[in-house]
């Protein structure tokens, strides 16, 4: 198909479709004359999953060109593209500066750790983090033991198992850019659960008194009523 | 406490705290005398929260005065700040303009959320964007069927529901800052601790070979090894 299919297809601009292009998140087409590339389902799919990564997960460029190469390149090891993955997804904050209580912390998280029995590998900065979260807890008046980890810690389990379990059991038969779209968009998706699950439970703690209805906007009433 | 007092205690650079009392997101000092400001623990504390957002939840200044508006101003009724801050803390992505695809993944997110028996309001975009990542992994080759929602609902229930179970009974008596902060800080434990069990779950499904252990650094060096 030519770059004016693709376009209609993918519902993306011909400007934008040349953008990634030039910006090498989508391989060139195969050129049948001078100035006319022919495009197939490849790029099509390439584009949604382009798409996908800038709009939907807010990644930049950069991690998107990284994402887009590690689906090309067979030579990395799954593993490997795991932890990149999860690198980019979930970027760890800056490092605090070593302190007292930071240091009491990680003894605590050092301990849940092992209870958790997780093989982390040992540049993992996650340890830290925690550390620093629990520290920064303390000091903003949240006593909370640490009870809510282990509760954290088991859904996280949860997502990350049943995510593996879609996987084909040979690394052979892993479509990498389903499987690279599939850590994305749960990832995505976990957020706006947890935001619906958040609102939910504080509407229920909290409840507010009835307000009469907003005043409908036409957007609004295109879609059918949603049950309160 | 002088400004200097709070920037030892604190750690944070005097520069650091001027410029957070310019842009509003610390109240200002009471004056002692022309250029002497007098501070205190709730100074001290503002800054440790200021630099939560900013540094470990990664939020932008204006989100930044917004939740400290939130925190100070007790007119604002609690669930209101609940969605005020989910709004902050998870945003959604520009909606995808409509489709086929999208209509009918529209369709079973609504059946998944009566399901669910989730009370959101009615102008809650989450049931959009859910339908967006539903028809976005479908075009990018993840038939798979929508159990991993009810998963992730459920484990984004639980910590809702634990995080609520942190607040006092009544309303009076929750102190605003330490549940905001608690939400943020929530957020940012449970994406370290998802990013661990991925990397935990990745590492069994996927088993590396051994490898020689790498070149230590001094700062490798410098905390006591993990169990791996």
């Amino acid at each position: 198909m030519r770059i004016s299919d693709l376009s209609r297809q993918s519902g993306i601009p011909v400007a934008t479709i040349r953008f990634y292009l030039r910006e090498k998140l989508l391989p060139p087409g195969t050129m049948t004359a001078r100035n006319q590339a022919e495009y197939d389902e490849r790029h099509l799919r390439r584009i949604r999953f382009v798409r996908a990564l800038t709009n939907m997960a807010a990644l930049d460029l950069t991690s998107v060109r990284e994402l887009v190469s590690m689906v090309d390149d067979h030579a990395i090891p799954l593993p490997e593209v795991f932890r990149n993955l999860n690198r980019l997804l979930y970027p760890h904050g800056s490092p605090a500066p070593r302190s007292e209580s930071i240091a009491e912390a990680q003894n605590e998280i050092d301990g849940f750790i092992h209870r958790m029995d997780w093989r982390n590998r040992e540049e993992s900065a996650g340890p830290e983090a925690l550390a620093q979260v629990v520290a920064t807890l303390r000091s903003l008046g949240c006593d909370d033991d640490l009870g809510f980890l282990e509760n954290f810690a088991e859904a996280a389990s949860r997502l990350a198992v049943a995510e593996m379990e879609l996987l084909p059991a040979s690394t052979d038969d892993v479509d990498r850019g389903a499987m690279i779209a599939r850590a994305v968009m749960f990832k995505v998706a976990f957020q706006v659960l947890h935001r619906m699950a958040h609102e939910h439970h504080a509407s229920l703690r909290f409840p507010e008194p009835a307000t009469p209805a907003p005043p409908t906007s036409p957007a609004q009433t295109a879609r059918p009523p949603r049950m309160r």
